[in-house]
């Protein structure tokens, strides 16, 4: 009932497989990757995005190509490799919080074996690490899917924001598990998608996923969510989020908080959906939330000499949202740890 | 201090002058039409566009492709082609409520001169109509912008959303006169401007004419208008309208209202700024306002079978409205008449 998995092994478990992100949705292109190279090259140029997904398609892709040196060269030093081509890894996207978190387990394997474990033993414990990884993520999608199954009866309409869908993931994603969730018992659900500018990652991926998963989505522009919303269109709004700070206060794409304040004037719940490793108690609200700035070219073509305001981020304030869901079930703030 | 005149009176006062906004911001291109074919075409194509601009450019196109008619054909039956030629603009963009308006302001001053009156008679009593429209269309302008001056104090910081500026009239326009008044007095100020999906008549549009004028401008994307308005970045938002009803619900470009809400919750007002003539006391309210929906094709790129809600506009409820603002200065509702 999902769409293609966004990340995963090849049939063969000899590679990592990725569904090209670039070429979406014009095109359905799923590449297989084992050279480290062509892994780190996928990471930057987001041809895999979302922390979840980024996470597995690092541990994966580590892993596949220490096995491809290793079958060229058996007996190759690979345990230094961990090490180096791990850094190589992390630093194809600086600020996805994923990657380091996922090398670093995988680095933490190779460093509690005996040093003078056999090479197979070696890319056997990553191996398994690796898909660890992958299938923690993908239970986690069906946790939040299962605990978020009352938020989705048969009939209900949902907007979204951006995309927290099984293309960020890979398995279910986070705000749309309950959606798939949903649509795999069977109920007949409409979800609304906002074209997310600058990048467009809802009109792109999110309705792209949607609809290749059998379910109807209409996209709008941003500007008519709160026309959208006061129609009475929508049952409720389920939002991503890519931290969470203790008071409750949420940190996600930019304008979700206008899609809050949306909300909260028509009366529709507005659920921030996540796992519940976003929540960081060490940032007690959203003020101290730093906030990526992105440059001007993603809003071109602009008059010459024009420049552009374009935060990646904004902070929705605890005081706009209904609820929390994680793959821990619902939780309320204060996050204290 | 205004950037080129979006519409007038070519220089031998012969031709009807347009800035041609189908290639704005990439090329300034200013066409001189007299055929009144091209400028059908011209207001069909959105070549000019805004209402009132849309209004004069009828009004001087027909006056100067009657004048090339009698040139061609001395004691041509002019009176006749009033009527047909007006039809024919009016049929050019049917929702455009100041075209039909501008046109049957000439087609009354050639039914009240006598049948017999000379052609020459007839074509300069248009002539003197269509320079009224246009002359009417600059003061008011001028007069938003007088009322408005203490709105913009120097140094102030403006959030206006879609295009209600110089290019929508033939003057300085509407919600950005103020802003025009206020620079021609020396004052600094910057100018937010939303993009407005999907035509994008904010990043292209008002961006280009504020930039030409010599004001600073920052495009933002219309996800990060609450972003920005929490900032504390904006000290007023200005806007247009399409129709004031009679309760003070003001119907205008979408996204409106989302900015609205944004500015409500940070504390910025919002003011509503627009001729007189844009309020309807014969609407009683926002919901008895007809909402034109647009193609999805306008957010294209969208994945096969995937369809949009485009509503081109929405319903800025009168609790959010902090002020408005006309030629005739500030007016409160109930707008009784």
């Amino acid at each position: 009932m999902l769409p293609l998995p966004a990340v995963g092994w090849s049939p063969d478990q000899r590679a990592l497989r990725l569904l090209d992100q670039r070429v979406l949705p014009e095109a359905e292109v799923v590449r297989d990757l084992v050279v480290l190279e062509d892994t780190i090259d996928a990471i930057r140029t987001l041809a895999v995005r979302g922390a979840p997904a980024i996470g597995v398609a690092a541990a994966i892709g580590l892993v596949v190509a220490l096995e491809a040196a290793h079958a060229d060269a058996p007996g190759a030093a690979l345990r230094p490799l961990v090490d180096a081509w791990g850094a190589r890894l992390v630093a194809a996207r600086p600020t996805a919080v994923n990657l380091p978190w996922a090398v670093a387990r995988l680095q933490r394997v190779a460093a509690a074996l005996p040093p003078d474990a056999p090479p197979r033993a070696l890319l056997e414990a990553l191996r398994g690490e690796a898909e660890a990884i992958r299938a923690e993520d993908v239970a986690m999608g069906e946790a939040i899917g299962t605990h978020g199954l009352a938020l989705v009866p048969d009939g209900a309409r949902v907007l979204t924001h951006c995309n927290a869908g099984a293309l960020a993931t890979a398995g279910a994603g986070t705000a749309l598990a309950p959606v798939y969730a949903a649509h795999a018992r069977g109920r007949r659900l409409a979800v609304f998608a906002t074209e997310t500018r600058p990048l467009r990652q809802g009109a792109r991926l999110t309705a792209w996923e949607l609809h290749r998963a059998g379910i109807s989505v209409t996209v709008l522009p941003d500007g008519a969510v709160a026309a959208l919303l006061a129609s009475g269109a929508v049952d409720v709004v389920l939002v991503g989020a890519d931290r969470i700070a203790a008071n409750g206060d949420v940190a996600n794409k930019v304008g979700t908080r206008g899609v809050a304040l949306a909300a909260q004037a028509a009366g529709v719940p507005f659920i921030v959906v996540a796992p519940g490793s976003t929540i960081d108690p060490a940032t007690p609200h959203g003020d101290a939330m730093p906030i990526e700035h992105r440059d001007a070219d993603e809003l071109a073509p602009l008059p010459a000499g024009v420049g552009a305001w374009n935060p990646a981020f904004d902070v929705t304030p605890r005081a706009l949202v209904t609820g929390y869901l994680t793959d821990r079930g619902f939780v309320e703030p204060p996050f204290l740890e």
